[in-house]
């Protein structure tokens, strides 16, 4: 299958020019841009340019909002309910976060809730953004008022390292279309409900977890379809809420069962996690919750979902987390693996493997169905097409 | 098999007087007392009285601490970081979260991570404390410094429900001895470090998540070996890293697997869920964490066991937490069950249940062996036996 390498930047681009063109305000565009881009680049291909004439026809339609920016409706100290307006979610997303981010520093943690969203991409691209404070942090250090992380010397290094304080951890968490089939159940009252944490280790390693609450994801059963595999009997259940290994009843009438399984396996965890997240996003932010929200593609209503960000600054708790972070993880990944073959990963890297091997490259390999796709996307807009580099990639 | 009814009193009064007798605190004694009776009467017997010759010992040998109190080492409005100075985990644990939930009245939110601690008894306890609060709210509602509660008209009803404002929302993690192999290696480096999240609905319903993030309890596993039965695949490995269904092989050198069982079913994402604790917990605390945690059972060093509590002031959010919270439970439980005599649950609902025939039948039913093992155990410190009811109950 042959796959056509296009640079970050044009994606980036093209993103924006499409979303500009049906009147999206050039900001707005550009913070989508880069979550799309963000998801491709970390190999998510279901949160990425795929899904950008969605978003495109929630604009065009009038169903998402074009005008105005999020309001924060409480505030407190560590706290803030904001009402997302209604417009794109990664621009209700990064308001939210930043928010969280600068409480974080401020009162050690921010604890941040939107209703009026809408789908806002990967949550860790928001989870992340706690990680990039490392550099705001150089500037902005006057932030910090204690002085104790620069204590090891004054070397050129530990003076590198004092302007690398540690930056917040994130956390990100969002309601979405109903998907998944509770425990004992055999409706879909709960969304892939997805959780992100990420937290800083040392010289730039960090662990990313970012993951739905269902099994998988419902592109994975898709995929299984188009390709006449079964599924591993896990995935989903079919429209008794019986467990089926055939994808085509999980995609007609059944849906997705949560991160465990059956009821024997520990599946009552992975929906009492779903639940978790429709708490922190639905109930806490007086946004849509179960299966109140709109179905998956169902676009002639406001999704009006609720969404949870959480900053927490490493400096209020006990020294050393940067450290201690990178050595947990070293104890995984030095581990003995079952099969040589495959290494102990820690959270997020598959994801760091696969944008190293997009830089390698020069850029994100993309189907070509979806290339043409977007390009019919984009001509019927007035915009000028996605361009790939001159390179094909053979997978 | 029949079992000896004990009243939650008795137990209560017979784990205080044993510990006592070893040294403890009065008021510390009656901390681990109630966890430990609130763990048997929720119906979770590995984590109540079953477990209660543990303390006795770790204050007997000195490896746990008799005097003192926790300590708060670092303040601020929303966070706290705690040296436990390794007392008994529910002294820490009561602490921390008391001290989360006045955060949380103040500034909305309450991050608290001790250091230093202990084995803490079942995980939702302390979620649970701030459900609690509804009570106390009563008695302090000039901490509540919004009206917007009362909003509904000033009848009897509406008058009696804004005196009980939404109490805040709690959580809870702990890490724990190593007993969790993650995705693709064959050692246990993590413990089954559980996540407990409580939020209130309406009329004194509550949604209590307490799970460990593998995919069942050692006890479990234990279960069926003592039966001679196999364990469901997704329970356990072997030693080298396989997944099994033969409880000795999980038992001798093998390990839980984290909850989502295979790499294919999802295991790394409940693998990612017991770093996320981690991270709460031994990271950002500086206690012990991952296999550096002393194993299972191993009493002759400190634990240093890294705690997280959290508690969540609805009130900083949307109005009318409860009712949604409520609802949400609500969807779940009213839909039609895959199998009629299995209905959809909410988490703690099967606590729920637990508890109500207890209080039925007027006492916890212990199995004669458990009964007699304490009694010996009290007859070597010199307290009286357990005293159970004149009643036997059958099973």
């Amino acid at each position: 299958m042959s796959r056509c390498l296009i640079t970050k930047a044009e994606v980036q681009s093209f993103v924006e020019r499409c979303m500009v063109a049906v009147g999206t305000k050039p900001h707005h565009a550009r913070s989508l841009a880069e979550v799309l881009v963000e998801g491709d680049h970390r190999g998510h291909y279901s949160h990425g340019l795929n899904r950008m004439d969605m978003y495109v026809k929630d604009i065009e339609s009038g169903i998402c909002a074009k005008d105005g920016e999020p309001v924060v409706e409480k505030d407190s100290a560590a706290t803030a309910l904001v009402d997302g307006k209604n417009l794109l979610g990664p621009v209700v997303g990064n308001f939210c976060m930043d928010l969280a981010i600068k409480k974080a520093k401020e009162a050690g943690i921010g604890w941040v809730v939107a209703r009026g969203s809408n789908h806002y991409g990967i949550a860790g691209h928001y989870a992340m953004l706690a990680l990039k404070e490392n550099m705001i942090v150089r500037v902005l250090i006057f932030y910090y008022s204690s002085p104790e992380m620069c204590n090891d010397g004054g070397s050129a290094v530990s003076h590198h390292m004092c302007h690398n304080l540690p930056p917040p951890q994130g956390m990100s968490f969002t309601n979405t279309s109903p998907l998944v089939v509770p425990t004992r159940g055999k409706q879909c009252t709960l969304g892939t409900n997805p959780i992100s944490v990420a937290a800083p280790g040392k010289d730039g390693d960090s662990f990313v977890l970012d993951m739905a609450t269902s099994a998988v994801a419902l592109g994975k059963v898709e995929l299984h379809d188009r390709r006449g595999d079964s599924i591993p009997e896990g995935w989903g259940c079919d429209t008794h809420g019986k467990l089926s290994t055939d994808p085509k009843k999980v995609l007609n009438g059944g849906g997705l069962v949560p991160i465990g399984g059956s009821e024997a396996t520990g599946g009552y965890k992975g929906y009492g996690l779903g639940m978790m997240v429709e708490v922190f996003c639905g109930i806490l932010a007086g946004a849509q919750y179960s299966n109140n929200i709109r179905t998956w593609k169902v676009t002639d209503r406001v999704a009006n979902l609720g969404q949870c960000f959480v900053a927490i600054n490493p400096d209020n708790f006990a020294h050393g987390f940067n450290e201690r972070m990178s050595d947990l993880m070293s104890i995984q990944r030095g581990m003995e693996p079952a099969d040589p073959d495959f290494p102990v990963l820690a959270a997020g890297d598959p994801e760091r493997t696969n944008m190293k091997k997009c830089d390698e490259m020069g850029g994100i390999p993309y189907h070509i169905n979806v290339v043409n796709y977007m390009n019919d996307c984009a001509k019927r807009i007035g915009v000028s097409p996605l361009l790939p580099c001159d390179k094909v990639v053979s997978e």
